[in-house]
């Protein structure tokens, strides 16, 4: 066991983009585990929008990361010591750590052991069998109910989330359309992830947008899985079919907002075509992970569902790697490597 | 029957808050009547700000109103002449017509016969027994789904609806919450309809109408009754419990707005609670009138429910009354009497 621990902490409150100046990446003694506690060996964090939301300070889901904190993360390592009978050193496990070498943790409702023999790369549990696939699957098939035959409306669509939630509607015999930014990416959806059709809304307003979903779906959308929140939010909301459900799994397009949230503009379309938004969670499914874990592995293992992992290497180079969840300079699932 | 008809007619699309001028009031013959259609004599007309919506040129659950056609409402009157074997002439009923004294219409999901013998006054229909009514019942028990025990906040507290919902909430042993603007309203929204608390929120911010919300309800609310959108609705937002539900009636703070609709600034609160909007339509309660009628009208007997109505007398007025809906000057539900 190395005895250092390398560690990156939030130093002051991001105003907008994050900047590395917000953070320093420091080197610590490995702490004493406490009783009851694991020490885990972290190999791989799970770089995601929310992360930004916890370095706010705001009421969410988690209280903000403290000031002074290490940056709050999902992460897969080894545990390194143990005082919990059912955590046995050198086990593989996954939960909510932070980005450093080594994490103290105590089991909770994410703290899991994970099992690398199931999976082609460990990190799938950071990707598709993680919080991101989980809640893809859960908030697709349970919170917005999709029949076959409906018309699927996903933002963010090349995305970690975007690309599996588009994936498995098109398993559900659903119609798949996805929004991305760039002809890259809009190829990508069509010839990787089945979409049938996508729409790229890089430098378009909100009618053209609007437009060009109407065009693709005339008779309007059932579902719309959203992850960006701002014109391409409110340009869905004015595409909707009767009794449409709005999965909101995000609204990445103002994370970084210095005047304010934007939210739904076109929020009045709900009373005209009696739909609804609701919010997801990660945290809601866990009593499901195991379930979505076993049916996504095996669409895996069928071919069904292809994934992509973007893995970086470095903790040193976190906060840039971070920042690209922003700017949409990656492809699939962003991870860090720590060393 | 009269040989003249008196009619409202939109001969522009009001920008901003609708002024006299985009209206005209104009005498026509009384038209010849149609094959299976009834002519109705209108008495009331229910002014609601839903009329504000048709009068766009926008896509809603209803055609915008045509330029040069009569101004759409829901009234009641009585058949004057039937080619509709189930309607006799005399018999009151209810339906979409328009303000005129005489309107054209054929049985649709809408249009029923009303027994004035049931209630004390035949306007009942226009209020808690009408569309209102039956969408505050209907919306706030199947959609909002309350328990007891449930906190509700209800906007627009002393209006139409929110007086309802808020006594319904009531009976149904939920703690409620009304907010409304200036202090009259708010001691009505106690001593009148039962509510537990009333928040005035006229010349607050968003922030201390938040901070009000939360002083009465620290631990949040269940269920949020929004009428009016902006920052009450914002507001409503931040003080959500987990897995509350926004059952969205209407957002009369932005119907003439001139700078777009606002919507819902604060969704990204969906997320943090896992909360739900849903929009509301009467239209989609029309099977359940019979039985929301009936509960409705044993709570009216009863004494449990309390039923405000302003009629103001005169056809000729109907702008300016109309207008009132928009300035908060009036009590209960808006009603114009013709004659």
């Amino acid at each position: 066991m190395a005895d250092i621990n390398r560690r990156w902490l939030i130093r002051r409150r991001p105003v907008g983009l994050p900047s590395e100046s917000d953070f320093e990446l420091v080197t610590e003694p490995v702490p004493e585990l406490p009783d009851g506690a694991l020490l885990v060996h972290n190999h791989y964090c799970s770089l995601d929008p929310a992360i930004r939301g916890w370095l706010k300070d705001a009421p969410s889901y988690m209280p903000p990361i403290a000031l002074d904190d290490a940056i709050r993360v999902v992460s897969i390592g080894r545990v390194a010591a143990s005082r919990q009978d059912d955590f046995k050193v050198g086990d593989w496990v996954f939960g909510v750590m932070a980005i450093e070498d080594y994490s103290i943790v105590r089991p909770d409702g994410f703290l899991r052991i994970i099992d690398p023999s199931r999976v082609t790369s460990i990190t799938r549990y950071l990707s598709v069998l993680g919080p991101v696939g989980v809640t893809a699957y859960c908030g697709l098939l349970e919170v917005a109910c999709p029949r076959a035959g409906d018309t699927v409306l996903v933002s963010a669509a090349a995305g970690a989330s975007g690309s599996i939630v588009g994936q498995i509607a098109k398993i559900k015999g659903c119609r798949t359309i996805g929004i991305a930014g760039g002809q890259v990416k809009c190829r990508r959806l069509v010839e990787r992830y089945r979409f049938d059709v996508a729409i790229d809304y890089k430098d378009k307003t909100l009618e053209e947008v609007s437009e060009s979903i109407r065009a693709v779906a005339p008779d309007g959308v059932d579902i719309v899985f959203e992850h960006v929140g701002g014109i391409v939010l409110d340009a869905a909301l004015m595409n909707l079919k009767l009794h449409a459900r709005v999965a909101l799994s995000g609204l990445i397009s103002e994370y970084n907002s210095t005047s304010g949230p934007v939210g739904a503009r076109n929020l009045w379309q709900l009373i005209v075509k009696r739909a609804s938004i609701r919010g997801l969670y990660t945290g809601d499914f866990l009593d499901r992970f195991g379930q979505a874990q076993e049916e996504l592995a095996g669409w895996l293992q069928q071919g069904l569902l292809v994934v992509d992992e973007q893995v970086e290497i470095g903790i040193e180079n976190a906060i840039p790697v971070f920042l690209r969840l922003f700017s949409g300079a990656h492809d699939g699932k962003l991870i860090l490597q720590l060393r």
